[in-house]
């Protein structure tokens, strides 16, 4: 029985409710039933996707196709709720057929492992459930955006400050990045649309990440303008790419934009982690002379879900006259404070999240050395598994690793002794997802493939948790070995 | 002491730890301490963000100004990390002088209340920490997800489905469809982007969400080419504005644009939790006919921030078509399993957040009745409130009530025998601002206020939770004449 509904339900009748003699429902126990259910629901979260979750001598996934995971869970919505008992034991369901992200053997994404102050700050978020449109309504949080955003300035060396907002992910920074480039370029787009301008085009890599064409879709430039044109006005530059997690050169891609008069974004998503650490922010050297960056501190930095910053160095305001559309039920200018605090018209949403306290409590508990010190440490993994690569037969590196990124091909005994030829290519193609299938049914570890231009099939492995030994490196190559020696 | 970040510092330096003969770190006592850490704020959580935040007796709000919130709060991050106990102390802090939402006399957006089921699937999304770009990486959330949306659809009144995404946030849902309707109109502006088109144009009403005019400027349409223009192509209808809580006549518009072909979008951010309800869904009449529905769970519905469907009637793959770009390190072909399960290329974003699975469990728990109910109840709420504005001196309706807002002004004694004259509306402009300050500093409660064209400030009240009573409602009327009779 779930006394919070029934005593909703049981209390009164929207009709008595209407009626002026009768009173008002039992809130007082509908709370404590309503704790009692948070108390237990916490307890379980705490057990099964922390220590359960994070524990090596667990799956990393419980493998099912959607038909088996169908039945196993009851998804159907009906018109009278379930006991307390049945969604506690849908809770525990929904855990354990779960990717277990923060495993130490998943390696499947830019995001793995667990950070406890995230976490807890990220139940703090939903606890609250506020939104950052105006400061009376996300004071704190408004603040903490703030601190959050100069202190990542400083790291990217805009001395003199400058402008940013938390995204729900990095599409969304590098679509702000698009977007505030074509406002610069001519403010009168804002009102009047793209019509009568000359043809605009985005310049970045091939490597550059997917956001950036489906941002030129959104915006209106289409996905053929992304490399080829009349007038580039926006040049996006990678640090640290999705794939083979490498660097654009940033000094020598400022230089012709300088010259140009072109805004120069850099996709920092990845690699903007780099920047806490003294041995490794080299690669994005030049990075204090760019227009903006989007930086997701849920990769590298491993902020839960989705704590994604965009940055941009101008400070005329560009982030809140390209975007500002002046609601008056939420940014009246007569308040009583000063509303420069309200920084909600800033924003494409209305509602957003206060993500930036996912991280900053993060900051805060460890310091800045214990985030230089986790990036170190997962880089180091990240040239140890290289090495060891090399060092064992059957596997090959696809590319010496810039960063944490280590993309290898295993080649099984059967195709050990066959010459280079675009047959050996096309089998070699078969044995990354042959091998990621029996991982996934095994549920030992989870690690992406994909092809990349006439390169078959390679594992694409990303290193990033503290909580990753090197123990569970050699696990990975064994376990490789072991699930595709027959293939 | 922080024995999390000192176990991680202290056991393997990056040297060490590239050296064979050293161990790696100890990651069994790490999880001990960050277990220890993750229980203690779960404590906090549930004494001060649930217990505290929604009990009548305590403050909606603790006031503090930018610069004495700086002050209270030690904002800055530093190279070395804090102790575990003054990060606990954070966790009050910022629970402590944020807005308490759930609090019973929080009426000041278009969400509130506290939804236990709601909050415990939100720690849960929050612990997983996953995407919804494949079915490998969120099998379980992807078919709540599409659980869920179908379940909507049906209430919508599509009898054969459609097609559907949850977004952050109903901003993105309505751009989602403007896209959509873009691209249905010349798929070939996906590529080749909007210069060489007809000026196209958006029809709204005046009332309709800013979120289309945001989404008009950022899809290289200009604001301007919102109201009027040469070719439309897309409607936008809103079902429950945000001030008033007006409804457009759906049936009507659609028969206008089914004879033209013109898009029909229905914005149902706030207004679709109408469609649970026998009662009121009248509201929405004609709604199964458009072309697709925004539609928010997390303002009348309650679930958490954010929670936000964006549904599409077509079921010839517009969404897939629109906005796909076939990254293949996320989207590979030779899968071992169905790929129509990996829904990530649907979006625009590339990492999002399981959020259907926010509501997926409120409605699991709960059922349609009590959905109906909580609907009907706050409905009723709202006509109450209504009704004892007419009655007490001193405050008066703008509008009669169609929805949960209850718009009105409060007229101090002081203009109360003022003839009805400009300078009359001139000061009363002045009223409500005063009165929110005051209501800010004494943390008893939050109700929004705005101009509305040439009406003068008044008061908007939304009545959404369960856990809201009469006596919280004549509590309201009470205190803003006690807060304002001086005015």
């Amino acid at each position: 029985m779930n006394l919070y509904v029934i005593n909703f339900k049981g209390q009164t009748t929207v009709e008595e409710l209407m009626n002026p003699e009768k009173g008002s429902p039992g809130a007082a126990e509908d709370m404590e039933a309503a704790e009692s259910f948070i108390q237990q629901a916490m307890e379980i979260i705490l057990q099964e996707a922390v220590k359960k979750a994070t524990n090596v001598k667990e799956k990393v996934c419980e493998w099912r196709s959607p038909e088996q995971l169908k039945e196993l869970l009851d998804l159907e919505l009906k018109d009278t709720g379930e006991s307390e008992s049945k969604i506690l034991q849908c809770c525990r369901d929904t855990i354990r057929y779960s990717v277990k992200t923060g495993h130490p053997r998943f390696f499947n994404q830019l995001f793995a492992g667990m950070e406890p102050h995230s976490m807890v700050a990220s139940f703090i978020t939903e606890a609250i459930k506020t939104s950052l449109y105006t400061y009376e309504m996300a004071p704190v949080f408004t603040l903490i955006e703030d601190a959050l955003l100069k202190t990542m300035m400083k790291l990217i060396g805009w001395e003199e400050g400058g402008d940013g907002l938390f995204n729900p992910g990095g599409s969304m920074s590098n679509m702000y990045a698009v977007n505030l480039a074509r406002y610069r370029y001519c403010p009168d787009f804002k009102e009047i649309g793209i019509y009568a301008s000359p043809r605009l085009v985005m310049l970045t890599s091939q490597e550059g990440h997917y956001s950036l064409a489906k941002a030129a879709a959104l915006l209106g430039f289409g996905t053929k303008n992304v490399y080829v044109g009349a007038v580039p006005f926006f040049v996006n530059a990678t640090a640290g790419t999705t794939v083979l997690g490498a660097f654009d050169p940033i000094d020598e891609i400022a230089d012709i934009c300088e010259k140009h008069n072109l805004w120069l974004h850099v996709d920092a998503c990845w690699g903007g982690g780099a920047l806490v650490s003294k041995k490794h922010r080299h690669l994005l050297k030049g990075i204090q002379r760019v227009n903006s960056v989007a930086w997701n501190l849920h990769k590298m930095l491993m902020a839960t879900l989705q704590c994604s910053a965009f940055l941009v160095r101008d400070k005329s305001c560009l982030l809140q006259r390209c975007h500002c559309a002046g609601a008056s039920y939420l940014f009246q200018q007569d308040k009583f404070y000063d509303v420069s605090y309200d920084t909600g018209d800033k924003s494409v949403q209305c509602s957003r999240k206060p993500d930036a306290f996912k991280f900053w409590l993060v900051w805060k508990a460890v310091g800045t050395r214990e985030l230089e010190y986790r990036v170190d440490r997962a880089l180091a993994l990240a040239r140890y598994l290289a090495q060891e690569i090399k060092k064992r037969e059957g596997f090959r590196l696809v590319i010496e690793p810039e960063f944490a990124n280590v993309c290898f091909w295993y080649i099984p005994p059967s195709l050990r002794n066959l010459p280079e030829s675009p047959e050996l290519w096309k089998k070699l193609h078969t044995v990354a997802p042959a091998v990621k299938e029996r991982m996934m049914k095994s549920g030992s570890m989870m690690i992406g493939y994909q092809k990349h231009g006439v390169k078959p099939n390679f594992f694409r492995m990303v290193v990033i948790s503290p909580q990753v030994s090197r123990q569970d490196l050699d696990f990975v190559l064994d376990e490789i070995h072991s699930l595709g020696k027959d293939l």
